[in-house]
């Protein structure tokens, strides 16, 4: 999906809302369990509760890798059941010396049909590079996560600058806004400020609203541009909301909670 | 494996040989076409040719994700087929936030059973812990990488000291020598002598001899303790030395250069 499609899509449905399949066999209601493939139905029902309200889903491959073979079946049932106006993401996490970096674009972009994956920049330039030579695919780069360990190498400074500046400014120029996003945690929007400076116009997937904390208004306000730029993921705050039967129902509740803040804001700036 | 086992087994072999199955259906000897899995019908050939002379096998995720869920399969068949008396390292340079790290270690150590895995450091601490929590399980750390690209941000000097060095330091403390090894690219020996400052009595995993132009007689002079805390691999060197029928006995051939190399400076210094 390209980046005009991206943006006409988030315009349509008044969402910048990315749903995390971050699903879990020890979490996902118990009557699921019957099933031949419990994850896979939970991610049907969820899928179907809230395709409409969100533009994006992003599924965190270790939760399929974990169930190795089977697990990878799942994850491409899932990634088939989505709707295909709907942006996608492989959470992944790759990036290897550069043959190896372009086996792995293969594995997403060409065995399965992502639009994107989030990529590590720590082996720099050629890791990346090959994910950007993909029409219509996305790199999702690493910058500024959300967790704790997150200080511990991404702010330390060099040249006055901390090492996701760093990130940020050089992996610019390895690609353009329309095959370029980088995630940028949700859990202190001062940053975003800064970032929005760097790169103004790129999109932002921003992870860490909801169960990690993160602010929603913040990012709104700090990270927002003419084209949105932003996509918000909420993963267990949303598919966990609910663990009985009515998991899906109560899954649609909360995406619409945090689409209706989206509706708001898209309506107040763009 | 623990540390003792793997360090009784290179001696007892005199090599430190890690042999990487980068297998690509583009590389293979064609006539292997014909059979159901190519891919693990090459793989079987090289771990019969070459066990006796290596004492690991590393392999790289990415060459077997690219075919989907049948690629998992020959993964998971291939590790199945390995002896299990030797070291296997599932290079798959992971890491994520701490719930999803620990869904990587799940695929690795129990849906499979590999004794490590590659990490990359980018997001700190409690993405790489999760990985520490299993027994006689390893976390072999990106450090200093042998590609192009790690002149980009490992090489950054923060507070007088390369990002690649911070990474060493801090994360010395996070598991133990018995669980931590490091990822050290072999294209200048000269960081070795400042590395084994650091980290004396760690593991090293010196990938880029062979194709990639490492010195092996750099990493052993630079490298080496006195329980020789070095694996060296080679992938592409040895598994495409041949290209038809005879491609085993040409990568035996190749491996057995590397091992004698290997053999002569263990007599030498252990």
């Amino acid at each position: 999906m390209d980046r005009k499609k991206l943006i006409s899509l988030i315009k349509l449905k008044k969402s910048f809302l990315c749903i995390g399949l971050d699903s879990d066999i020890e979490k996902i209601p118990k009557h699921l369990l019957v099933y031949e493939d419990p994850i896979l139905e939970f991610n049907k029902s969820i899928i179907d509760a809230t395709k409409d309200l969100c533009v994006a889903y992003k599924l965190n491959i270790a939760f399929y890798e974990c169930n190795g073979v089977k697990g990878w079946q799942t994850l491409k049932n899932t990634l088939d059941y989505i709707p295909k106006d709907i942006f996608t993401i492989a959470d992944a996490k790759r990036g290897d010396i550069g043959n190896t970096s372009n086996m792995y674009a293969k594995a997403f972009f060409e065995n399965m049909n992502f639009d994107s994956i989030t990529v590590s920049p720590y082996m720099g330039s050629d890791s990346v590079k090959p994910f950007l030579s993909f029409n219509d695919k996305w790199v999702i780069l690493l910058a500024l996560t959300s967790n704790k360990g997150s200080i511990d190498f991404q702010h330390l400074s060099s040249d006055n600058k901390p090492i996701y500046q760093h990130v940020i400014e050089q992996s610019s120029s390895w690609g353009e806004i329309n095959n370029i996003m980088y995630v940028i945690g949700a859990t202190n929007a001062e940053y975003l400020k800064k970032i929005r400076k760097i790169i103004p116009d790129h999109f932002l997937l921003v992870p860490g609203v909801g169960a990690q904390g993160g602010s929603l208004e913040n990012v709104i306000n700090f990270g927002m541009t003419k084209d949105c730029g932003l996509l918000v993921n909420s993963s267990r705050g949303i598919i966990y909301a609910g663990l009985n039967k009515d998991f899906a129902t109560l899954a649609r509740d909360e995406a619409i909670k945090i689409k209706l803040k989206m509706e708001l804001a898209l309506n107040k700036f763009i």
